[in-house]
């Protein structure tokens, strides 16, 4: 089985995704398989998508390509490449959305220039997502030479990282997802356990083993499922309690 | 081909159904497909995901794993159980999800307890769907032995029913669609042809073959497509109409 | 690889479309995959479904069946039936759908109108979507023979065409992306560059290459990715700049 991971901003309401999906199906081998990262992240947001693609880009098995399409200057001088690192595949526009990539050592960057290559498809310049992108993608997963798609390209061909670190603070809220959980940046070991945390004024405790461990209504960190620190309500909308958004700053309590 | 059909409270926004699939794509066997029931269960609402479960079971060709993550207690001391009953699988936590299934006399149940079985993955403390249960449908869908997973358990291992009978009136609306029909518990031959229920104070005349056999802007019951009565307005929408939740209770009409 | 893409206005939160690939993959062949088009169209929009049919239509590889249930008038008279254009299929109510369509040369109808036929389901009067076309479905992208799901039918067991050409303008609005995009149905060739456009009473200016060659805040007009004309606002929405909806006429602006 080779393995797609499409992560958009397109929604799943609009005929996008799936003319990504007929693409890759009229183009990728016989058993190729797709899964739907997720298509919500906010139009344009690359720092978002970015973090998506990190979340998810250890979880796939090896030769997983990764098909990211938020792509605010589709049509401008943006390059489109494809990357390989760590035996997975990244391809999307060089907008920052791999950044993350640029320093690894094993680290191949290629830029999908190669109008004549195969596949080839006629190119509008509004989707690169259908016409060049899953063409790109439905091409590699199927194990073909990166190298017929175009020529050698360097790391910072990548773009740069869409987020800086944050001024003052640990870090940043990333995420917020159904439940009102907040996920930030901050990983496992920047902190030491009992470290209290304001977020939006107020003290948070933990780390908490589970959510079971809090009482209802407690507002609680922990290390997610990703080993960065979570911010929740039990049975509660910590996002609301808070007034919490994507970019909030985290610090310490004052001591 | 190997199938596994989600049902969860995940949304669709986040990237928790996607890194279930990726454990899928990377543990299970390359004829292995899977299907989303609905990501779009309250949160928490263990009656819901139960209801959608019931559904579904018997839609499955045989063989099906539904892999059903509501799971409120994650943390706490309810089991991670897998049952197999009408030669389908359920994996999911033992809190009253497949509890319909405990007097199936062909019902066997297993702890997924060995932390040494294959396949073994890190096990975050918050998020058994990919950390336990993905990998548990995985082998179980190629066909794996269910006793590498853990040892036998009981039926009542799979947890209370999530709701009880209604005290007054035939039975509840356990669901309210995209049309705002209304979707109940009574099965057919609970009530006569020609019975008038009183739903939300109003009367409401039935069973009626199929929508077209209405006037627009009647409402009207049938026998749905699974054999329970659902309530709907032609051409309308129920729900707002009658102002009815899930839960609301059905009686007959006063004669 | 045989391929299903569904289409339907279902939406995603209920179990029907679950119900429909449950059914695929119980009577279809082993390396049968679907494709979800899109399940978000309005609810018994006939012209929407078809305008999404018919930008996907081409998009599909030879042998696509196109499973298309939008169908108000599920249980009355409307015939249902397969076609044959274009080395793709279509499978749905005979509602008006696929009637685009019917002045194709290559074009054959079937009613699926045999009960005895293989594959067969119990038919409930409200879930033709599950166990009429799904069925069908699997069988045609197997390979099945169309003559087994029913008798011949003519181009016009298809059904009326939904919409008329707007008696004053160029064309509609016919689709409303996540971006805020206005899609059209007026196609390339249908005015000269540099026309001046009046929509919703303002002047639209184009065609541009590429989102960025507008300025943001720029509202523009462009041939999209299927070569009809689109309205958009760069880095904005221009459905709520324009308080637009489907179905708005676009005219000249007065010269």
């Amino acid at each position: 089985m080779s393995l797609v991971c499409l992560i958009t901003d397109f929604g799943t309401d609009d005929t996008y995704v799936a003319e990504m999906k007929l693409a890759l199906a009229r183009l990728g081998g016989a058993d190729l398989r797709w899964i739907d990262g997720t298509h919500a992240v906010a139009p344009g947001d690359i720092a978002a998508a970015s973090w998506v693609l990190q979340r998810l880009w250890t979880q796939g098995k090896a030769g997983t390509v990764y098909l990211v399409v938020v792509d605010p200057g589709v049509g401008s001088s943006r390059p489109a490449v494809a990357a390989r690192a760590d035996a997975r595949w990244f391809v999307g526009p060089g907008n920052g959305l791999a950044a993350f990539l640029r320093d690894r050592e094993n680290l191949e960057v290629w830029h999908l220039d190669r109008a004549e290559a195969p596949p080839r498809l006629p190119v509008s310049t509004t989707f690169h997502g259908r016409d060049v992108f899953a063409p790109a993608a439905a091409h590699l997963a199927s194990g073909g030479d990166p190298a017929l798609l175009g020529r050698l390209a360097a790391a910072r061909d990548l773009g740069p990282a869409p987020t800086d670190a944050p001024v003052d603070g640990l870090g940043r809220v990333v995420w917020i997802d159904r439940f009102g959980n907040l996920i930030t940046d901050i990983v496992r070991g920047a902190l030491a356990d009992g470290t209290e945390l304001m977020i939006a004024g107020r003290p948070v405790v933990g780390p908490v083993d589970c959510y079971a461990a809090a009482a209802p209504g407690d507002l609680i960190w922990y290390w997610g499922s990703q080993d960065t620190l979570e911010v929740a309500v039990r049975d509660g909308h910590a996002a609301r309690r808070l007034g919490a958004e994507v970019g909030l700053v985290i610090g310490l309590a004052a001591t």
